[in-house]
């Protein structure tokens, strides 16, 4: 996601298109931002109305040129967009380059693959771009503690995970034996499938246990996943308590640099110099 | 939510009525506020219960009349609390002046528009004011406690919904690809509730997945929505655990500067000073 | 639950009663408490069993006698424990008390409204005895423990839940009205009972909308019970931590008694009397 | 889980043996390990396969012929091992040598009762192993971080279970007496396993109250589940938070005594004194 030529600006027509495209700051960036993320918003709406039966049989004519439209106006802000940077493989390469670029080609495909236009939804990412010009940086901040916080709980994941796959396939197995494909659960895949449907405490009720032993085992299969769904809760919870508490970080040894240090700390746990004492949590 | 006139209290008839109407000090103001709340549950029950076939067709002309009764009662009242106030607009504008008025408006409503009168279940707003009569201030302190903890929460909050929102219409438009209409995934709005539905671990089973990508995706889906249900439980944890610490945070000891004092404590646990007693909070 | 007659043994035959029927210590007490417990579980099985068709229909008289043994051996040792204890009213009145006489009273309810003998299984709450048997009294501590967590949070739950019953009663009428009785929102209280299915991520799917308006408001009620559920785990989670902190009341203040301390306190928070440093917690 | 005959390494043969089987750390040990995974793999997908109806009848011949080739190399495999180490009974004791046991006992259970071989797929167990190559021993760490909360917790899960248990017996017997066999509950057992599900929020809807009174008493089951999925939830948080904690409180100051200082801390934050430097949490 890093902007690319932001070390100097380029020069003449190049430097005032990319102020405009890729800079929210100046009227004319702003208003191109805003035009920008309606008609985003308009064309993913249109590829949902198209696929309502009774529009598109009124208006399937109008979305598809709408449809069209708003194709040929991306792909002419992508090449504007490659033209206004310096390096065009570093803006193409970006996370929001190959979003932009990937709006763009279901349309095509669907000349091919007819349907395939369904897949232009992927340009609700485009819409990340509305962080820029609400100037809601500090919603990503936000998110990046969320995304700090499921990192930091990572192994902790990968191991709870692990346990659910486990009992999956273990208990896909048992039920296809106890409860047969008379009921149901006519392979081992779709008792599995069954399994994530009961432990995640969705229950379609597609597929239910119907004797005694299965509903025996679907019983202890629901209360275990109970008991289950307080893992990932409480990892959540733990890491965004920690993160929360980062603000620790704010103050720094006048000796050696160190941050981290806790609220009430008078010397440096690095090097043992005296903190300059200041309430570090103003306001709270 | 401010009473309105609350500076200096008005004189003669308007003030034994604004005694009598807006207080529950006195046994008048008692008994006036037992008796309201009384006739909106009975009124909420009568919405109710007129819902019901069996009911209607057997009562309906009496509760017909007692729905009617209901609302001249409260539009009496309405009218005597716009006497009562010295600034009828300042509480015609407040929360509760607006509840008060919406609650009268579905009888008339349904006049012009047979059914409208379902929306009487308004009322069941006008019993927040339960909390005046029990003198149970202290739970809209709690209340408060949740509000402020999920105000606090409210940027996490939104990029989870945002989150949640942008995986409903990617996998809205995929499933609707993947089952079709055939297995009643007829659009794409309809997959995003079928999305909704499954990621909330609320599954209805009215639309479920039939081919095997279909239901590997569904699973998919759920264990991240698993994983998402634990997102805004961590969030709420943490800020009400800051919630209930914060009070901590305002006392300093004036002897050795050290903080985190509890709130019953009298002398600085580090260096035995005495604090400064203010009760922070009385009786708990 | 207070244990009655505990003051002052009472004497000779009434004494060794006691002692038996009362007490686990004694190996007369014990076997007397485990054949009790068998003889719990064995009713409560037999009543369950009875209400199965095809075991009814085969041992359909066994059970029935089986039933009545166990009411005739329940009910003598209900006028025994009477006997055993000095203030038998005190017993009477007693947790224990109460739940003994219920125990019994289904079978002859019976005589008079067949069925009513399915009411035995509230004898699973006599295996609450269990606990002094087992010597599980840290059990009963940790019960105490989540009962404390939470009493504390009431008032935060009555908030919740009267929160839950007006989005419920709000939510059930816009449902009846959207909906209406062609699909299976016939009635107010119907459409409530299917809120709180879908608010509490249920979703039996025996109820569901139809309309496009009705999926729409039922996918806001769903992402809405996805935050509240939040809540009362936030909560809990905020008490069970606060009640796993309490360690802190083992210390007490030389100078006044003060308890509740925290663990890094040199001195009394009450009277500002040094506190003797001692390593709160040992082991952890 | 102890790794058998560690103490003094086995000679010759035997000893070149136990390196590839036992250990990942030569390039044949490693190399033999990775060929075993994915023959487990390979094994438990080619028992899921045969469980689907087209699979098996296009290729059920060629899947019964890899199952025994696979149940042969893993018999061998498990003859080496009890070969390899010196004390085969501790090894054939220890868990792996239990999973690898049963893993191939399915497949000659299977000649005597056809379909047994569906539990080959405890062959899934054998996986763990992989923790070994991967070297994510740190992975095991964490798992062991999540199993010491849950152990810390027993108590409080037992007392949970408990409440749930009764609940369940109880409210199963109520909605049998309210709802009848009509309405599918059909017997006690039936009726606990709908209360499991709905207590749960699973709600597969197979069995749904009809009667005003059932879904009355459902709605109350409903909240109840809902705030009882607070509780485990709350423990795990609580317990893991603690778990996160607690290496802080083995260093003490030895200047002052103070406790609680950071992994990382090198110094005393309330004197400054020098702290005995120890790794104690080396890299993660």
């Amino acid at each position: 996601m890093n902007r690319p030529s932001e070390q100097s600006p380029p020069s003449g027509f190049r430097a005032r298109l990319h102020t405009v495209i890729f800079e929210a700051d100046t009227p004319a960036g702003r208003a191109f931002d805003i035009a920008l993320l309606w008609a985003i918003v308009f064309s993913v709406v249109a590829v949902m109305l198209e696929s309502v039966a009774q529009v598109r049989a009124g208006y399937g004519h109008w979305l598809h040129i709408a449809e069209w439209v708003f194709t040929i106006l991306f792909a002419l802000e992508y090449v504007l967009r490659l033209i206004a940077v310096r390096q065009p493989l570093h803006y193409a390469r970006s996370f929001f380059g190959v979003v932009d670029l990937m709006a763009l080609l279901p349309s095509f495909l669907s000349v091919l693959f007819p349907g395939a236009q369904t897949l232009l939804v992927i340009r609700v990412l485009r819409l990340l771009r509305v962080f820029r010009i609400l100037k809601l940086g500090h919603l990503l901040g936000q998110a990046e503690v969320l995304l700090t916080a499921l990192r930091a709980s990572r192994p902790k994941i990968i191991v709870f995970l692990g346990t659910v796959l486990s009992i999956d396939v273990i208990m896909g197995a048992v039920m296809y034996m106890v409860e047969g494909e008379a009921h149901g659960f006519d392979s081992i895949p779709r008792s599995m499938y069954w399994a994530i449907v009961t432990m995640t405490t969705v229950g379609f009720g597609d597929i239910t246990p119907k004797t005694v032993l299965g509903q025996f085992l679907a019983s202890i299969l629901m209360v275990m996943g109970y008991g289950i769904i307080a893992v990932p809760t409480g990892i959540v919870s733990v890491e965004l308590a920690a993160a929360a508490r980062q603000p620790l970080d704010t103050q720094a040894c006048p000796g050696c640099g160190a941050q981290g240090h806790d609220l009430d700390a008078r010397f440096c746990k690095r090097c043992g110099t005296a903190l300059d004492w200041a309430p570090s949590r103003p306001t709270g």
